[in-house]
């Protein structure tokens, strides 16, 4: 099956709660033309189904309100998708495992499928139509429930061997630390997550290191998350700006360690706690110049907020069918 | 300045006590036809003379001994190279720093210059004549006083935006783990390099749970070094072979670490501790499956030694040269 690189391209972003749907145009700058939301369901098939109705949707809502046939799919998942579009370890979505979404999909809906990770498919989105555009050697994190990335290197998506690359949520960065539901202990994701931030806020409100965020979660250590935090440091409390300056060394300490092995131009932080902005941006630009190797020896990464907020998935999984295809 | 890729190369690795020279020929696979080895001197200038004299006297004995011209060179570097051939860090080369080798190297000699880091130009040896060949996303691990690496990605070597990609040893994986001279904490290359291995040693020593090994050292706990534990394991003693489980087992977490980010296809372990074998492989790759990220999903990846010993740094950095010039 081929395309004209011109043309129409649909993208959907299956995510542990809902999948987003986006029809871009391949060829021209700029964000989504149509763009849809549906719930997650449970279980493989109804996973698959879901995914071919919201495509062949948007495949003729591109028809029918832009007059022009949509020339590709792609999908962006959230785990272990391999070169031929099967993914095989997804942990958001639970009973979903060896299911060859891309073979499936093409027959469905008579498209050229493409299906990555959901994070490669986010680092593309943003490579080719947001915050790292003419930056060869990119890295993205996303800091959400856990912590995803994508990576370019010489102006390409790096898949590696499998298609399995970009996965340093569970990179193990302290052996005795906190257990991790993956079974490790010290995971990467365990500190610099959202659910990490809470864990911190946590900490903290339990220690009397957090009053604002205690008073602002209703009073309940146990109730406090991240929000209350940073809410309370832009309100500009001292105690909740040093539980996120702690919290933006966890997120450099990861980010210095793959800078170091990639030599990246630029990082690109998404997912929801970049809402948060230079509250714990600023704070990792710092301590991330103490930890990557040779800070004065090699020019300054730029550590960017995402511009494409949570369309990068869909939009850059539309845009790597299209290439590929 | 341009060369044929039949040529002879020579290449040059500079260590921290020597510099090893090789001549090869770029066209047909196999080893050094020349090699010479000198000392490493002191200083910058005389890095740069000693490495301008080699070069000369390789390229000269190819024309004479071989009769057929050498038309590139290529040197190995230990620490940060940029894209240029400079050299911006090396910290085991004291007083060498922000060094131009391949500008100063091309006016000496006459041939075109490629200056790479030392494990990148490892990595390129083992891909093209070593343990590595055939494998389009490898990565090459050195085990000797610290950790160097080197990765391709498709077939071609990973430089990264500037030239310094490849360089896990101070991934930090314990923030509260042993100092390491770079100023961090719990640096990969604090436990699982060879002055790692010897400090897992000397702690059991002084434990009394390595009394093979301190015996061979003559009784002291400081003076045990790696090579008693190795010597005390390959006679089959199980308090020795525990400690290199345990250190197997500091080499796996960032080997695990690499692959979840780089999904390599086959890891070659190069340095002086690889004369100790499957010693240190097995409990290495037995720690790997536990560490890697879905280890049961995707396909296993061999953990090998390298082939190329000593000799795959220079030969790597000869056939760089030959192939960007």
């Amino acid at each position: 099956m081929t395309s004209s690189p011109g043309g129409l391209a649909v993208g959907l972003d299956l995510g542990g709660t809902k999948v987003l749907g986006v029809v871009v145009d391949a060829a021209a700058a700029g964000g989504p033309l149509i763009e849809e939301k549906v719930a997650t369901p449970r279980g493989a098939e109804a996973v698959v189904d879901t995914l071919a109705d919201l495509g062949a949707q948007l495949r003729d809502r591109a028809a029918g309100e832009l007059g022009r046939p949509a020339t590709a799919l792609g999908v962006g998942a959230p785990g272990l998708v391999d070169r031929g579009g099967t993914l095989h370890l997804a942990p958001n979505l639970p009973g979903v495992v060896d299911i060859g979404f891309a073979a499936v999909l093409e027959e469905r809906l008579g498209l050229p499928v493409a299906v990555e990770n959901d994070a490669t498919c986010a680092a593309w989105g943003e490579h080719e139509r947001g915050a790292s555009r003419g930056h060869d050697h990119s890295l993205l994190i996303t800091l959400g429930t856990g912590i995803g990335a994508g990576i370019t290197v010489k102006g390409e998506v790096l898949r590696g061997a499998n298609g399995f690359a970009g996965e340093p949520g569970h990179m193990v960065i302290d052996p005795d630390g906190l257990m991790c539901p993956c079974g490790r202990r010290g995971c990467w994701e365990r500190y610099a997550s959202g659910s990490g931030l809470g864990q911190l806020a946590r900490e903290a409100a339990h220690a009397g290191r957090a009053d604002a965020a205690l008073a602002l979660a209703g009073g309940d250590p146990e109730d406090v998350r991240g929000e209350h935090l940073t809410t309370a440091a832009a309100g500009g409390d001292g105690q909740a700006k040093e539980v996120l300056a702690r919290f933006g060394w966890w997120v450099a300490l990861g980010i210095a360690n793959l800078v170091n092995l990639l030599d990246s131009d630029i990082v690109v932080i998404g997912g929801g706690l970049v809402s948060a902005g230079d509250l714990i941006l600023e704070p990792t630009r710092t301590s991330y110049r103490e930890l990557v190797l040779g800070a004065d020896h090699r020019p300054t990464v730029p550590i960017v907020p995402a511009l494409l907020g949570g369309h990068a998935g869909a939009i850059g999984a539309a845009l790597l069918a299209t290439a590929r295809s």
